[in-house]
């Protein structure tokens, strides 16, 4: 099969590479939509140890079952592979499995190829009106909706359910979705790139904001440097919730002093569990996360191009979704 | 009547002051027993802008009503003040009130006074069998009793009910203490000093610990640095919880890239509700919280020397209390 792979900083390939092998309890998936995440450009990078090139990268994916008796069934896959039997499992957070993998991180290969073997509880099917490229959008939004469902549930119910989200990039505009989606009636992106805030205003309907806006019961950082995680502590109300999604500085940035005499309270926030990616599935396929029709679509194997094109900033879309067979 | 004043960095004076005049809905309270807090060291020693000299320190309070058809009744004193109809208050959150006031922080002189004036609703009647010293013990033990309950209140169902608590002063040891009555049946206070150490585990029956120790479902920082907070963001079991009790550092300390990766959520924690405070004084009242017979007790007339001991680390037990009338 033909897939994208990452050989080195900013060096990517498309060419042959060994066909997946199924194991026990897989399938193979033909893949037809795969996203570009924001860790996927990190690793393109070379700022990511734990993914060394050679390596597929890629793990926001959609396609259709290739063989066996379900061979057609189309799927979006949660690329989260967990144990299943510890406490963190058993108790529904996957995403806190010891034992837990990703596809894009060794040992398993990612989905910016041709075929992908995943586990079959890792599989939720797509309804036939469904565009697997929008399906492919399960990943990035489960995201953003497991942060704001921790972020509301850990909300004093005395509180507003008022939030901020800091950064619009694609998991910062799905941080706001999924608030929506939650019954949050106030939502802002503070976003500093213009261009950025427009498309987000005038394509995707949200509101949005250049400079920090205080006083907020909920706010998302969608970024995760010290500098936004700064702009979190200090937005959040007396009594509020700060939540953290992202990798970038990994230590500094919050005011401890105004969090402790405020209570302010925050959450760090990784992947997703299994029932959240289902719930964002099923959210995505009844329309309640909106058209989300703002992914710039494009072939896989001009691949290295769409990571040149964000490398460079010239992609206003949130989203780039990649085809492996057009 | 006589006050213990703070006149300047490290300089306390036991001289003679104005008559505390009690407003509408106070009452003016012939204090028994008063508490030194870290917070009382902190401004003694000229690093809290909030507490300038002259001024009476001291917050940790017990006392019989001096006149009035309540005369004789004796209370303990929840030196908080607030407003009584913010959301926060309302909410029964009223330690986040934006008014709030505490006695020993201007506008409100503190209790290192042989009277001081306090509203009818900071007013907790103590059984005629305990004695005010103890009963004094109720603001610092609610301080880590409210933090206790958040930490659980957060802990997700499926953790085990096991705490670190980081430093054994007497917040750490109240902490502990808390915890127990909550359940917790597994709780080690991390303690770098050796002779606090002993004191903890011989005259508190504290499991203690000199080196930090890994994976606890909740870790509560009853110290407050950032040299505190890393061993805590380190020490925090994966999905597991950490409360923040003390203003020492003001930023710095946490892994956030750890917390992030591993969903470890911080809670900033500062004072009590109302509802906390008569639930550890009631506590105390029951012997919820063990014998609390590790007081040390001495004359408010000799307050200067207590300062200067606790200063120069020759105090054994983790509070003294301090009598303005002996």
């Amino acid at each position: 099969m033909k897939a994208l792979v990452y050989e080195g900083k900013e060096t990517l390939e498309w060419r042959d590479v060994p066909m997946p092998v199924a194991a026990a309890g897989e399938h193979l998936i033909r893949l037809r939509a795969v996203g570009i995440c924001g860790s996927d450009m990190h690793a393109y990078l070379g700022h990511d140890a734990r993914r060394p090139a050679p390596l597929i990268l890629g793990h926001e994916a959609a396609g259709i079952i290739e063989d066996g008796p379900q061979a057609g069934r189309r799927v979006t896959l949660n690329p989260l592979v967990t144990c299943g039997t510890c406490t963190a499992c058993l108790s529904g957070r996957e995403n806190l499995c010891p034992e837990r993998q990703i596809i894009s991180m060794p040992p398993r290969e990612g989905a910016f190829a041709q075929f992908v073997a995943m586990p079959e509880r890792n599989l939720v099917t797509v309804p036939k009106d469904v565009p697997l490229a929008k399906a492919a959008l399960a990943e990035p939004l489960a995201v953003s909706w497991h942060a704001a469902r921790l972020g509301l549930e850990a909300l004093h119910p005395s509180m507003d359910r008022r939030a901020l989200v800091i950064g619009g990039g694609a998991i910062g505009l799905a941080a706001a979705l999924a608030l929506r989606a939650m019954g949050v009636e106030e939502v802002t992106i503070q976003e500093p790139n213009a261009l950025r805030r427009a498309f987000l205003a005038e394509r995707c309907g949200q509101r949005v904001s250049e400079a920090a806006q205080m006083h907020w019961p909920l706010v998302i950082d969608a970024v995760g440097y010290a500098a936004t995680r700064a702009t979190a502590s200090a937005a959040a109300d007396p009594g509020g919730v700060v939540v953290h999604v992202g990798l970038g500085d990994d230590t500094g940035g919050l005011d401890i002093r105004r969090m402790t005499l405020q209570e302010i309270t925050f959450i760090g926030t990784y992947t997703y569990t299994a029932q959240d990616f289902r719930d964002t599935a099923q959210a995505i396929f009844e329309n309640r996360l909106g058209a989300l029709d703002w992914i710039d679509q494009r072939p896989l194997s001009a691949g290295a191009d769409a990571f040149r094109d964000l490398r460079l900033g010239r992609v206003a879309a949130p989203k780039i979704v990649l085809d492996p067979w057009s």
